[in-house]
Formats: C-alpha cells, sequence, structure tokens
C-alpha cells in the first residue's frame, strides 16, 4: 500500500461524462446525462439543451434563482432525491471569490456537481518523543463515512462567513475548542479533488489550518457527531493514512498534506512530486 | 501590484509552439521550431521528423546517448549557442524518479526544454518581534538575474547525490551553514512553473525546504556569488514579493509559497486559491 492508493478510492471526475451546469458565463456544476434530462420536467426554473443546462434568463438576481432551484429541489426530494439532506445552504459560483449565482441546499450539492468549499483543522501536540496528532473517530450514526478517523475538527463553508469565522464556530461546536486557542489555528494550505463517490460528484476545496495544541487539553464533542478522539504519533498517523482506509477520503488527503509540510514525507521519496501535484487536482 | 503579477512576469510555455523531444516513450523536452531544424544537420545523434525530434536508435544506452549530444552541444556552442555555459551534467528523464534517457551540460537545458530540478532553502528567525527571513542578494557579476534578492542558498538538482545531501552541500559553498545546522532543514513543499525566459524555455521544479535560524548565526559567502545577506521582517519580504520584482522570479514564488504555508497570507486572501493553482503548474 502507498498514499499514492489515498487518491485512487475513487474515481477521477471526467468532465466527458457530464452536462455543464452553465451560469454567470461559465460552468458552475455538473450533471449526470439523466439527471439533466429530468430537470427538463421544469421549464420555468431549467433550460435544457443537449450540450449544457442553464438557468432560466427570467430569474433575476441570486434570492430569485435560488427560491426557484429550491422548490425543484424540494419538489425530487419528496421523489426521494437527495438523501443526505442537511439543511445548510451552499453558494454556487465560478470560483470562491466570485459572487454566488445562487444558492443551493448542501445535500444536492453532489448531484449539481458544485464545487463545495470547507475547512480541516490539523491539530497536533508536540512532545520530547515528536510530533502527535489529534484524530476525530466518526460517529457510527452519521450519514456519510459513519465511524472512519477525521480530523479533530472540519465542516463545511456556508454561507455568509468568513473561513476563519468559521473554523471558528466550529472549533467550538465540534471539539470544545474554545474561541482563543481556535484563534491561534494558522491558514497553511487548501487541498482540492473532483471524484465520484456513491452521493454523487464532489469537487471540493478544504481550506486547511494548522493549530499547535498545549499538551494538556483534551477535545471533547457535545453534538453526538464524535464517538471519541485519539492523539497518536505521527508515525501512526501516515501508517494509517498510507496502508489503510481508516481515514475519510478526504481526511487522509489533508493528513498527507500535513505529512509533507512537516516533513514526515521527504522530498527524496518517490512518490513525492505525485503527491504534491495529486493534492490539488 | 499583487502576489499574482509574480507569475506573468513571463509568458506561459504552451507546448503547441514547440517541437517535443521524445525519449523512453515520453516527451523529455520541448524545441523551438528553427533549433529543431538545426538538428537535421545531426542525423548520426537526431532523428528529426517534422512533429517530433528522438534520439538515433542506434544510440545504446546513457552514456552512449549522453556523449553523442555532448558532441553536438560543443559543435553547436561553438557557434555561439548556450551562452550560460556551467560545466555541470543534468539528467534528462520522463520524471524526477525515471532513469535519466542522457544527461546534458546544464547550459542547455532551456534550449533543450528538459526539465530542471532544484533545491531552495527558506531559511528564518523567529524573535519576539516575528517572523525574520534570510535574503540573498545576487553578485551584480552574476550571469543570470545580476543584483536580484535570492533565497539564503539555492542550487540546481546534480546527476547522483540526493536532494537532502545536495542541500547541505549547497548551504556550505553559499552560505557557510554548517552540516549540523543544514541537516535540521526540513523539506516542506515543491514549486513548479513552465514559461519563456530569455535563455530559454524553464520548465523547472523546486524542491523547498524551512530551517529556522538560531539568532545569532549570520550567514558568509566566500564564492561571490552572492554580495550580501539581509535579515528581513516576513512583513517586509511580502511586500518585496508583492509590489516589486526585486526577487529573481522563481525565488518569489517560494517566497509566496512560505507566506502561505506560514499564514502571512491568509486563506481569506481573495487570490489564495489562485497563488495555491498557480505555484504548481
Amino acid at each position: 500500500m502507498s498514499f499514492l492508493d489515498r487518491f485512487a478510492e475513487y474515481p477521477i471526475f471526467d468532465p466527458a461524462g457530464y452536462v455543464p451546469l452553465r451560469g454567470d458565463g461559465t460552468e458552475v456544476g455538473y450533471f449526470k446525462p439523466d439527471f439533466a434530462e429530468r430537470l427538463r420536467a421544469f421549464p420555468q426554473v431549467f433550460v435544457v439543451d443537449g450540450g449544457a443546462v442553464g438557468l432560466h434568463p427570467g430569474l433575476d438576481g441570486h434570492d430569485a434563482r435560488s427560491a426557484a432551484v429550491a422548490e425543484v429541489v424540494a419538489d425530487l426530494r419528496a421523489e426521494g432525491f437527495f438523501p443526505h439532506w442537511r439543511n445548510e445552504l451552499f453558494p454556487v459560483a465560478g470560483s470562491f471569490s466570485a459572487p454566488p449565482v445562487f444558492s443551493i441546499e448542501r445535500g444536492a450539492v453532489p448531484t449539481f456537481g458544485v464545487r463545495a468549499y470547507g475547512v480541516h483543522l490539523n491539530g497536533y501536540v508536540r512532545k520530547d518523543a515528536g510530533l502527535f496528532m489529534w484524530v476525530a473517530r466518526r460517529s457510527p450514526h452519521k450519514d456519510l463515512d459513519p465511524g472512519k478517523l477525521d480530523q479533530i475538527v472540519a465542516g463545511g463553508q456556508p454561507v455568509g462567513l468568513s473561513l476563519r469565522d468559521n473554523l471558528i464556530k466550529e472549533c467550538a461546536e465540534e471539539a470544545s475548542i474554545p474561541a482563543e486557542l481556535a484563534a491561534k489555528a494558522v491558514g497553511v494550505s487548501a487541498v482540492s479533488y473532483a471524484i465520484e463517490r456513491p452521493e454523487g460528484l464532489r469537487r471540493d476545496v478544504e481550506f486547511v489550518f494548522d493549530l499547535e495544541m498545549p499538551a494538556d487539553f483534551i477535545p471533547s464533542n457535545d453534538d453526538g457527531e464524535v464517538e471519541g478522539f485519539d492523539l497518536l504519533s505521527i508515525e501512526r498517523v501516515a501508517e494509517l493514512a498510507r496502508d489503510t482506509d481508516a481515514f475519510k477520503f478526504n481526511c487522509s488527503l489533508v493528513v498527507i498534506d500535513f505529512l509533507i509540510r512537516h516533513g514526515v514525507i521527504e522530498p527524496d521519496h518517490p512518490d513525492y512530486l505525485s503527491l504534491v501535484a495529486a493534492l490539488r487536482r
């Protein structure tokens, strides 16, 4: 087994097999062809031609478009689509800093093939014996990836919050990290991938933060999403990411990024350049 | 001025304007069309057809190919080609870990459009006042980029040395950093680019190391390549990389990579994802 195996767990997204969703002059999402056909039932919202899907030009502005799309999404949900409902709005845009064309329920993001953004925190501890990392075990009752290993804190990036403010909020909710400590997190990297998963297309960008934590801080979780936390040596973390699929797929990439930035995976490693390239697809 | 300007100083390499050099079943270099035509004068070494250049199949093995190419390069040098002669052999291969098809004088690398590898060291100091970085001023007599700012240590990656051993060697030669201190450097990243420069095509990968240096260590240079070293606040380094072209073009990219990894350029910066992507092209 090798670190590169973590990038091969799911098929890489190939736009050739998808129908693009156009908005604001650019491609903001990708549908499977049969789902694009399904959208022909909503001609007042979606304009479907053979090669692409657009929003009806009569829908003016972010709010009108979001409301119209929300109705379609609700209709389809009643038919059984979008089982992983989240009650959270995600922006749909050509890039992270572009104004969103519309916003959409997070549970519909993989079906719409929309780029999603998140924040992931590496909580690490420096001891005399070396580097250690806090790892979360996801609850066995989680909807997606139950029981997998995760970063100490990770969350989606919703509308209307800075990345740093979102991180501080997630730190409190997921691991009871006080704001004063969370504020010391350092934004260090971004990891991106575009893959096909059971829930649909995942075209995600994860903003990565590192936080050196005091040796006496013990994380705890109250919302039932995390079964527990373990403080593992960095060698054990590396082993788990290299030799097993114990980590949730995207969390293993964030771990590999950490191992590279902290010199645990060294430049003389034969896969070094392949790993550096694969982390930003 | 913005950090992104540093990526726009030179035209991005477009393979469409070049004739590929094939070796070992893959493309290992790129020639300007008129130079590829010039190689027709050496049919015992190069096989030139309209779309590509290959090595003569009669040349068997790395050493025979390298010797034959060296003769051609020497002939062309006598005609005025390769003014930036280095007396250093660089490997020519499909990837960093692949066995080299042949080796070639470093001064011919940009004309052959061969991927070149190097090591760059960020030497930084933590003070109460924040982060500081050692910056080298290149000698006004240097052949390439005289007078520009550079990392404290940077060098090409020659044949037959590990990256770490090369870094330790360059640390001694360029900044009189003792091996014991140089060994503490951490491999943290790789920066790549493919651009057109006056000397030819630069398709380079720079392996990046960070070294936290003791506050009382003062670098010094004996080989005349460096005019002097300055210890600058990280804010001043960021300013120079953002608002000026004081840094040598590739050194500015290594600086921007450092600023991202150390949280000086924050994830909420509007160009963050564009910068992360541009550093690995």
